[in-house]
């Protein structure tokens, strides 16, 4: 990167002490793997349920952000512009840089469907995971930078307001139905997680019908904000747009699957089985300025979103692409890590290590002699070679007990000794059982499989 | 994000078409498969040689990049700031934001070694893959977002000058080796592409021998930049470093893996198979400005440059940590990627989907009837809790043949006909081959791994 000199010196003791930027994370290798496991269920429920993976940029122009939701957004996000070019730096001294660390999925998403619709399937199912980022404060469950899990279904043959249509309601099933596998898949069941569902046109007609006739957007952002509020300000919040707030309750309460605006969706949830996991919930409103139709969230307890989503059928044409429906949600690592390990449904570091195919399957052990000392890289590079992974002892010790624990403590299934005469004798550790006899070295390397089945010595 | 009202209405016909940042990537499914196998290849080798992963921030404090390399870095990185504060714009403005995206990983690396080196298996081999951000014009091979791979080795009980350690040699042949063996899984070999390797010490004396005493990073710097530059020009260059560059080329075709500061390394090499892949190369310099001993690069047909790496034993110290040696290497997914399409190794786009698992196990089609029609959620479902890859078609057509193409047509290995009286029939698409008789609904939902085998009906 740099035309600096290399140096040969050792660097001046300018010794500093940089800590990572705040909200974001040092993920050592113990915690990366809970995050792969993590990205591993999603990747397996996206992949089973027929959506295909993309990728965008890390950064996009500020303004995929800005133009549904307003400069007032660019304040909410990292800004980023190119450090070679005085224009930019000047413009991001101004508070709008050209670029934008993505804080959602969706505005590429929506911009890569765009780009290319003439030539996608329909509908097209698309799933992505990766970091986002927030210029938020950081706090328990909320970080500056995440991973973040998408699933959209794009496309569709229905009109933009046709009330109750049975395909819209169908792929809005499958969105949901995604979503719900994957609490399945890490142990999750709907006694305690319920996906909440609400439809921004029939919550706009109760809003209408308690009073609120003109003022539904207001009530609507204000519904977003209930759980988080102190009940009586928001009441008299409510209220101030004059709507009837104990009317409104009861009659949300009286909203079902059977209603006006969700029956068809009702159906389609029955047909997949997922009829336990979800309910009507008319405050559920969402925030973000792009939803058309169902909104969902995805709550834990009563309390805690682990995911979110919705339909937004007027983004793709906003972004250049001809009129196209659209459904997804996003699902973060953050808070569904905290509530796996609430619930203690986080597999164990071990389980997790199997899981991810990161066991190694053998430690080989040189018995001392300088032969053996020399020919241990080879051993390792021809038995790699094969696909195995091995691995040795970095402790000078040249006794095999502690080399063998070492083995054993790095969780390897085999130690492998190299003997004299050509020979190695082969240890299944976790028997704590000698094979019979020894094996000659260039057997092992020839059929390695043969020598250390995959499944122990059995 | 967000706290503008949302709208249930279609938006204003604001319609603007915005394009990915210029140097950036859209990975539509097919191209991403092609980078997700990539990542596949690069893990494999990396979890076989005992690396471990870990994951850092995507963008760090700028400090981190300025302290080795100086604020003059910092017009080559992507600049980031919280859009939140007003004093991190004003400092970005001055060119001078807080934070930028990491242009590579080894400062993270060593950062998050000396954070926690106290508690952590010396050596420590860690690995990496994420993307990284350099803010250069775009050309072919050199992008301003793109994919690393980097394996490194830290720790080490030798001293930072002791010269032909073994020890030291050792671990440098094992982060080689992972290199060589990640060429070797992509199907390249030795006779197009070399570890061309040098060591910065020993450059140092060969330049100073040939009468560049003095003026040892100057030319280093020039060395760096050789293949790049117009040869006369640079060779005025260099002589004007008091250099005799036919004696410097001499000496250097001189020299081999039994000259003075290779030996030990020469050793290791050979031990560990690797002699086919690595020539001394005294014209390699590398212009990172942390390197401090062993340096090399991957040439491909004489050229291109598909990884490189090094020992850098002061920066662990530079961050705060214990002293400690260091030696890693990086690998871009971009170069690597135009190497293997030019030499026709990149597997066929089936052949991903296969090796990533991609393929749809199966793909259900109603036979029209309404009751099947309504019931073909609940199946997809059942298969997909069973772990199946199930798909179904979009198309409004109730056309057997058609459908049975569309499954083809997505690589299912399996159709499933919902036919009447709770019965299915199977039929094998790549064999073209029709299940004898007829399956039990329920039979297929009870057992799906049995009526469906994974090898297809053989």
């Amino acid at each position: 990167m740099s035309d600096r000199p290399p140096s040969n010196k050792p660097s001046p003791p300018a010794r500093v002490s940089i800590a990572a930027p705040t909200g974001t994370r040092d993920l050592y290798p113990v915690e990366l793997a809970r995050r792969r496991w993590i990205e591993d269920q999603w990747r397996k429920v996206a992949v089973r349920h027929g959506f295909e993976e993309i990728d965008g940029p890390t950064f996009e122009q500020s303004e995929l952000y800005s133009v549904k939701s307003g400069q007032g957004i660019l304040n909410e996000l990292f800004q980023t512009f190119s450090g070679k070019d005085p224009e930019q730096a000047k413009a991001a001294g101004a508070g709008q840089a050209p670029f934008a660390l993505r804080p959602e999925f969706t505005p590429t998403l929506a911009r890569m469907f765009a780009a290319r619709a003439g030539n996608l399937p329909k509908p097209c199912k698309w799933f992505w995971q990766g970091p986002c980022f927030r210029a938020e404060r950081p706090q328990r469950g909320r970080l500056r930078e995440f991973w973040q899990w998408n699933c959209d279904v794009i496309g569709g043959s229905f009109g933009p307001d046709e009330p109750e249509n049975s395909e819209r309601a169908g792929l809005d099933a499958e969105v949901l139905a995604a979503c719900a596998e994957l609490l399945v898949l890490c142990g999750l069941g709907p006694e305690s997680i319920k996906l909440r569902i609400n439809d921004r046109a029939a919550a706009a007609r109760l809003i209408a019908s308690c009073g609120g006739a003109g003022r539904e957007h207001e009530a609507l952002v204000l519904l977003d904000r209930r759980a988080k509020s102190h009940p009586p300000e928001w009441a008299q919040q409510f209220a101030a747009l004059g709507i009837d707030l104990a009317r409104f309750d009861a009659e949300a309460r009286a909203v079902s699957f059977d209603s006006p605006g969700f029956a068809s969706l009702g159906q389609q949830i029955r047909g997949a089985g997922l009829e336990a996991w979800c309910v009507v919930d008319p405050n559920i409103a969402r925030g973000l300025a792009y939803y058309t139709g169902m909104v969902f969230e995805v709550i834990v307890d009563g309390e805690r979103a682990v995911a979110g989503g919705g339909r937004y059928d007027n983004l793709i044409e906003l972004f250049g692409g001809p009129p196209t429906p659209a459904c997804g949600f996003g699902m973060g690592d953050v808070v569904l890590s905290l509530v796996l390990q609430d619930k203690k449904l986080m597999p164990s570091d071990k389980e997790i290590a199997r899981a991810l195919g990161l066991r190694p399957d053998v430690f080989v052990i040189s018995n001392g002699a300088p032969e053996n000392d020399a020919a241990l890289p080879g051993v390792l590079a021809g038995l790699r070679r094969a696909g195995l992974h091995a691995r040795r002892s970095y402790k000078a010790s040249k006794n095999i007990g502690k080399l063998l624990k070492d083995a054993s403590d790095q969780g390897s299934l085999y130690a492998v000794i190299l003997e004299d005469a050509g020979e190695v004798s082969v240890k299944d550790l976790d028997q704590n059982k000698q094979r019979d006899g020894r094996v000659r070295l260039e057997d092992l390397l020839a059929k390695p499989r043969e020598v250390l089945p995959p499944g122990g010595l059995g």
